[in-house]
């Protein structure tokens, strides 16, 4: 299958590396409105740029990868569903409810696959413990514990545009919990300002704990901090009736020191892509696996309005501070 | 010093243990309303069984250990401290907040002693959390997560009695929580019955999720289950601005074998007595040295009230279902 | 039953008090030729000092301990025997191979339990390794290493009465070795003199690396240092046709620190007494076991010899620069 | 640079796509006895199959890859030295020492870099190991201990060719080794066939065990078994003056499951391709960093010669059963 990319940032790169890593999967072309990066990654990869416009009437291209700025997903979605494409988009769909609400409603009518970047269901660590989970390896699960500590905060220009921690960055703990555990019934989110006074200026918390409490009595716990010295820490531990499941961090080397001053083992992995490199590869794989031989879309586009509808009952919870219902309203199911 | 025990029960002969791990220490007598336990234990230590008249009337006895049932410890601490007796006595104070406030009253005005047996406080894992975390090793605190599962939960009929999952089982977490992070500001409660619907059947919870603001943002969140089928699972994690600190449970032995079917390591010890035998024996040290050197006592019952004021708070929040702020009321400070 | 105990020096105090532990001994006397240190311990103990001559004489006394210097083991085991007692004797038997096979002789022949102080058969790590061999849990062995190392050299006034490495250190490392796979066909040795200079002056080594060969193919490494800086490093790894069983080293808690320095956990336990202080006591409640309940005793006068035995073989095969067999000659069996 | 392949089997594809993730090495043709496998190759990366002697004569040929069968290593070496070309060769030179060392001195007055393929230096494990103890974070080495299990025997066919265990697997570990430690003064080896009866008909060993010792007394022990049924087993540990370094395995997921039945974690990878891959990549930018910017060569053909002749004494220590001096003569040096 033939694929454009919309989008030659960081994030874009990775994609384009992944394509290749399929060989069902071909990269024809990108797009970008930072031309230089276009034409950047367009020489690294023998492609062509191209308009977006382009891109859509090509009938010889069969996919999407939307990997732009997140204020153009949703209309990328909307246009590319328009012209008969199989989409994969990063996450968010938008910052808006609303409008996520409404790429929800065009992917059910859509009959070529829609798929959202979440990573982490992707990552070996975190699809094993789901897979062990599923299998009953321990029972019927009961507390989910997701940890998820970026290394440094990222700019504070950034985090002025990013939607607020709960949606640019807790988004995806939101799924990991929803990948595990379903869709809770309550949301209870704290958060504070431990970080950067800079982010606390910029209307922003930096530190967050959420609990999400199930119809069935499950509860979730989600830790959030933008700062851990160590390196990116991405981790998930759940009780069940009959044992836990823990995934750790992925760690630099395997190496071990012990003199007078102790045991030294290495530190996490610096970050996400260090991380998650592998989850990357594994992810297009089953879009691809989507596309070509009709295997059901492990993230879809509901998944992201599920996301993004946590996301917006925990900053309503912060505001409120009491714990608020997720309705259907609020995921269109 | 010499030392009198009350009770004699299973608590109680880990006590009379421990006063023999100490030479400045002496347990010189026993009493229990169950007279064939008390004699059983005088026995085995070659100690008199003695009523709990003569024991306070006795100016040779230095100190009392309460280790009595929960709904005696108001009352013996109480008339220890008017014998003039040093007084170290099991959690809780009482299972009602208005009792322990007048014990915490009359605490302050005794000159001798009186500490409450905090047993996890002592734990050597703990402690060294609590010292790495002092010492600045991790910079300030951020983040704390405490879990606090038991093996298996206990009968109905001792639930039935027990005050609840949060002033039963989850003081000892309140406590720790305290013992680190000092005392919150508001407290978030969840809970379930997921382990035995008679649990719930009775009025109580056997799952809990209980979340812990602070007045300068940190926030620190409990886990609590009944049940653990692999073990005793009692640890403390903490995020600092410079680092994390973990104490993760003590094993039944170090191990490890590799087949076909996975790496096996041996699981947690598998409960309060197998993990906290050392931490009673050092627990005593500190009260002796309290008694005999004068040192700060490192449990007092201030703290014993301050975690049964969090307890208060989270049965009220749990009820409410909505975040509960600790008052001075509750606290008594 | 009533124990006397021959030497009140380190190792003497340490088996004093786990003859407390078991309710079915009773320690009643002690001998030393310091008699302070005799006096001491008989003090603390609240039991008479008394001469061996007396002890011997004694039909009360059921058991000795022989805990005394190494230059009296064998002659305090044979007049013990002669007297009708059971012995527990610390290992070796004796410097010289020879005398030793003479006691194993005189083993044989007497009616009560003789022990050797073997205490890492008892360590709970090395026995669950023992066990899980046993139990055929990773199939046949086929590969055994044993590290073995002290935190820092003795004095070298002890080095030059010490027999030397290999009868003085490694003497429990052969005995690991023959207790997981029985004894070997040759012993091939290696040794340096790396920690300090003086122990190579007093004609001994410090490091050293000794290979077994069996009969049918098995083979097994030990290697030896008089000096690890972070402490008492103690392993046993073993591959079997299914899998590995590794006894890792006990550490002093179970505290994990992470910061951009890298992830720090707890040394090793700091020596002997930390590390197999639970061995001690396990070991002499087998003694007990043998001599009360007529269980077989679990560490022979021949596994004396034997690992003597081995010792002699390695001291030959370092002078020769050559493997060295291990003959019935040697071990009188 | 432009880049043949010699050999396009399996290490053959692993090279190509190494070759693929350095932007300054370009593979350009492929060659193969095997035409069918040089074909395929030769599609998949769009490049043209072309003879030996017309890769050898094209001078736009910067390098050559030697990944054919072993017997064919020191002729291509010999004629790629004659071309002019960089020469990058799978281990081993060759399965005789003479041969080797002709290939060393023609190595020595080739003006291209030469490089042996000895991947495992090249390891993330090893290299930070190598890197600590050369930054002397341990203090001097004294005692080295390799661990190196295949996963299950290849077919007793390629036993048969393979020049013996000592030779065709241990040589990587002699490689780690002298990488590590340098050259040894003399080897003493042990072997048995335990795994496959076949293996021992057909002349050939399947569990080893080597040590080394060296002139200024350290000792390193190397411990090989063609069967670990659990994985691929590769551990480097060595202890320093002031304490160890311990390389442990790569695992398959970071997944720790905790049930009755113990703390379960993940297998080792399994080959080594898992394990190694990283390495090759990190490999081949190291000869193109000689290539290209005149680094030193991090694995010379003299190290490979060193190699070989330390499985040369390894082969005659066990037919001899004595240690055996590594002489000048055997190493060329």
């Amino acid at each position: 299958m033939k694929v454009a990319l919309f989008g030659a940032g960081r994030i874009g790169k990775v994609h384009a590396a992944s394509i290749k890593t399929d060989p069902r999967s071909e990269l024809v072309a990108v797009t970008d409105v930072m031309i230089e990066a276009a034409q950047a990654l367009a020489q690294e990869h023998g492609i062509a740029v191209r308009s977006p416009e382009e891109i859509l009437a090509d009938p010889s291209i069969d996919a999407i990868l939307i990997a732009s700025s997140t204020n153009t997903h949703a209309d990328l979605i909307e246009v590319g569903a328009k012209a008969g494409k199989a989409v994969f988009c990063e996450k968010p769909i938008d910052l808006d409810l609303k409008r996520a609400l409404e790429i929800g409603r065009i992917a059910k009518t859509h009959d070529k696959p829609m798929m959202m970047g979440f990573n982490r269901r992707f990552d070996p660590n975190f699809a094993a413990v789901k897979a062990a989970l599923d299998a009953g390896e321990v029972g019927k699960g009961e507390l989910l514990a997701v940890t998820s500590y970026d290394p440094a905060p990222p700019p504070v220009s950034y985090i002025k545009v990013s939607g607020g921690l709960y949606r640019d960055m807790m988004i995806h703990d939101f799924d990991i919990c929803a990948f595990l555990f379903g869709m809770p019934k309550m949301v209870m989110a704290h958060g504070s300002c431990l970080v950067d006074p800079e982010i606390g200026a910029a209307g922003d918390i930096d530190t967050a704990v959420v609990v999400l409490t199930y119809a069935d009595g499950r509860i979730a716990t989600i830790r959030n901090s933008r700062r851990a010295p160590y390196g990116y820490d991405q981790r998930v531990e759940l009780l069940g009736s009959e044992g836990t499941l823990e995934a750790r961090n992925e760690v630099e080397n395997t190496v071990v020191k012990s003199t007078a001053a102790g045991t030294v083992s290495a530190k996490p992995v610096f970050f996400f892509l260090e991380r998650y490199m592998r989850a990357y590869a594994i992810e297009w794989r089953a879009f691809v696996d989507a596309c070509v031989e009709g295997k059901p879309v492990p993230a879809t586009v509901q998944d992201g309005v599920n996301a993004l509808a946590l996301a917006e009952a925990a900053n309503q919870s912060f505001r409120e501070g009491r714990p608020i219902e997720v309705t259907s309203e609020m995921t269109g199911v």
